[in-house]
């Protein structure tokens, strides 16, 4: 039975924690054509849901353009004088990792569906849109995400995982967000193996299914994490793994490569290392970015990206193929999502408190009341 | 018969157009094996042989490297600390693009290619080098070039033309840089029919062939270009043309294109409007560039990169199959090389003092003594 209402996650606007507001009435979205419903039990956090909410999209590039409740830059018109600035809707249900149980069907949908597991793709696109990017918006920005019991996605995004594959629902609640971020950047950039890749930001949530993924292309993987953590992510399957805070760094990658450049740089922190990452890259080299924690106004020399003939990818939207690629891994064991610490949906201030001081290895994951697992 | 001296322009160090010496007792080179030895009839001038002998690709990018001689960043030991810095020797004679006549041929070279008419590709490699990147040399840096009578390159370098192709020598000088580096930005990015693209610079030598093989590929060109030099730009076939001076660009294109935002932009100026055409890109666009003359320094916001899933491409070496594709285009009359001014060739100092002035639209060519055309 569906219940008319139940607890979800209120955004009531930018700003800090206490623009989260639980609710315990909210209502329980009807699934319309083409669409399903899900019971959610688990869904993981991300640094996405905190720069949404504190407004961070929302800053202009350059001149000329400001946008009012701007983030990640979804909903932006083509004909727009926007850039990368969208608009939000508040209330909003934030929360782009939505895992758990099909509950109910709109029309179109045959009642077959109900009771799979499912795993859903956060990009909701219109399915005339060919190419995807377009009109693509995310699941907990222009859409009613997973901090709720229960969360409307269309069908063709709620992809179907075996009840008796042996992971939790907390750990498949990193893929939607962390893994397919990861997943994407690496087939934008198409590595594989023979790669001598790097990855900064190692430790976080898209960091650590980076390392994960690339090993299991057969990469070798260079990891910059904090001191406390390199243990950690070396057990990821790292095969070096640098203090990100030991100075010189390209003296230092240098070091432990015996002198090979870079062929892959996978980059989620920015800030003053860019060109430090550019220059470890060789001729030919690939970079590869889906975010910018460390900041993200970076110095380019156009000579470096021209003379050495690099190509820089930014990835957001994924490519379609992107999370049924993430899940086959994960099907056949090459990879293992995991859940680093669970919460209950209803203690959210407390967890982003926790995710904001990023001493966890991976990723922390809400579940909704009533789930355990 | 083969001279054993020859007329040819040394480049003594770097500096000014002093640094250019006129040298009538040159040794003509000899063949070595898999080389021929080709007359030269016609030699373009580039962007290229300037950066080189000011010195301007030595520059270093960020802390800890400085080069001796640097340039454009080819013979860099993967090894070396180094970026894109180069090491050049001197005297060098300048000049990438070599077009003329095999006049000898060196071992393993059958010699009924004596005589051949040929462009050649300036991007000298390791035949062992199968991505072709990393052992990439550039005729007239690495490699003693075009601005002499005779040059030797190796023969897959030297690409066989109709002697009957009714264009002058002159006009076939304009293809191996200017030509090639537009090919080559243009294949990188995967330009076709159906884009809307953005060129700057779009009088120079590298600008009106990227308009040319645009409009040639089935794309909608949008040049940008100083007021004198709008009229000639849109003869080469460019659908819209914009003053480069006219103040906000980014509201200028959109009103020329009807609101609508541009999938590819190529780009050799940089500099301070670099900003604004990642604006223009609309989601997943391309971004190619192969120069900054406009100042090669310039602040990327991470956010712009991959929230709209941008793609930057740098172009210096070629793929193998840049020039032979571009010579098919000239072949088939889809694009018309012109040589906008010859000078001879002794007077390279006169050309180059013209070359800089940039009041020109296309490409400048010196030609050897006893060449005309």
């Amino acid at each position: 039975m569906i219940p008319r209402t139940m607890t979800a996650v209120h955004l009531t606007g930018h700003g800090g924690l206490e623009k989260l507001v639980v609710r315990h009435d909210a209502p329980v979205p009807t699934p319309g054509e083409r669409q399903v419903l899900v019971r959610v039990s688990a869904a993981g956090m991300n640094n996405t849901d905190i720069n949404t909410r504190t407004g961070w999209y929302n800053q202009s590039v350059s001149s000329g353009t400001t946008a009012e409740g701007g983030q990640r830059g979804f909903g932006v018109s083509e004909k727009g004088m926007g850039d990368w600035e969208g608009r939000l809707a508040f209330p909003r249900i934030q929360g782009a990792d939505a895992v758990g149980y099909i509950a109910a069907v709109g029309e179109g949908v045959g009642v077959e569906r109900i009771g799979e597991r499912v795993v859903c793709d956060p990009y909701i696109r219109d399915p005339n849109d060919i190419e995807g990017f377009a009109s693509a918006g995310f699941l907990g920005s222009e859409y009613d995400g997973a901090f709720a019991q229960y969360t409307v996605v269309p069908a063709v995004n709620a992809l179907t995982v075996p009840k008796d594959l042996p992971l939790s629902d907390a750990a498949l609640a990193t893929l939607p967000c962390s893994g397919g971020t990861a997943m994407n950047m690496l087939m934008l950039a198409n590595a594989g193996a023979g790669d001598l890749a790097l990855v900064t930001g190692a430790s976080g949530g898209v960091g650590t299914f980076l390392v994960q993924i690339l090993e299991a292309l057969g990469a070798e993987v260079l990891a910059i994490v904090a001191k406390s953590k390199m243990e950690a992510v070396a057990r990821l399957g790292a095969r070096h793994v640098i203090d990100r805070d030991g100075g010189d760094l390209v003296a230092r990658v240098l070091t432990v490569t015996g002198g090979r450049r870079i062929s892959l740089v996978a980059d989620v922190v920015g800030g003053s290392q860019f060109s430090d990452l550019l220059k470890l890259l060789r001729r030919g080299g690939r970079y590869v970015t889906a975010g910018a924690i460390g900041g993200p106004k970076v110095e380019l020399d156009l000579r470096t990206l021209y003379l050495k003939n690099l190509t820089l990818f930014g990835s957001a939207v994924y490519l379609r193929e992107t999370l049924p690629r993430l899940i086959d891994l994960v099907k056949r064991g090459r990879i293992t999502p995991f859940s680093t610490k669970t919460w209950p949906l209803s203690d959210i201030r407390a967890a982003q408190s926790e995710f904001l001081e990023k001493k966890h290895v991976g990723s922390l994951v809400l579940l909704p009341p009533g789930e355990t697992h």
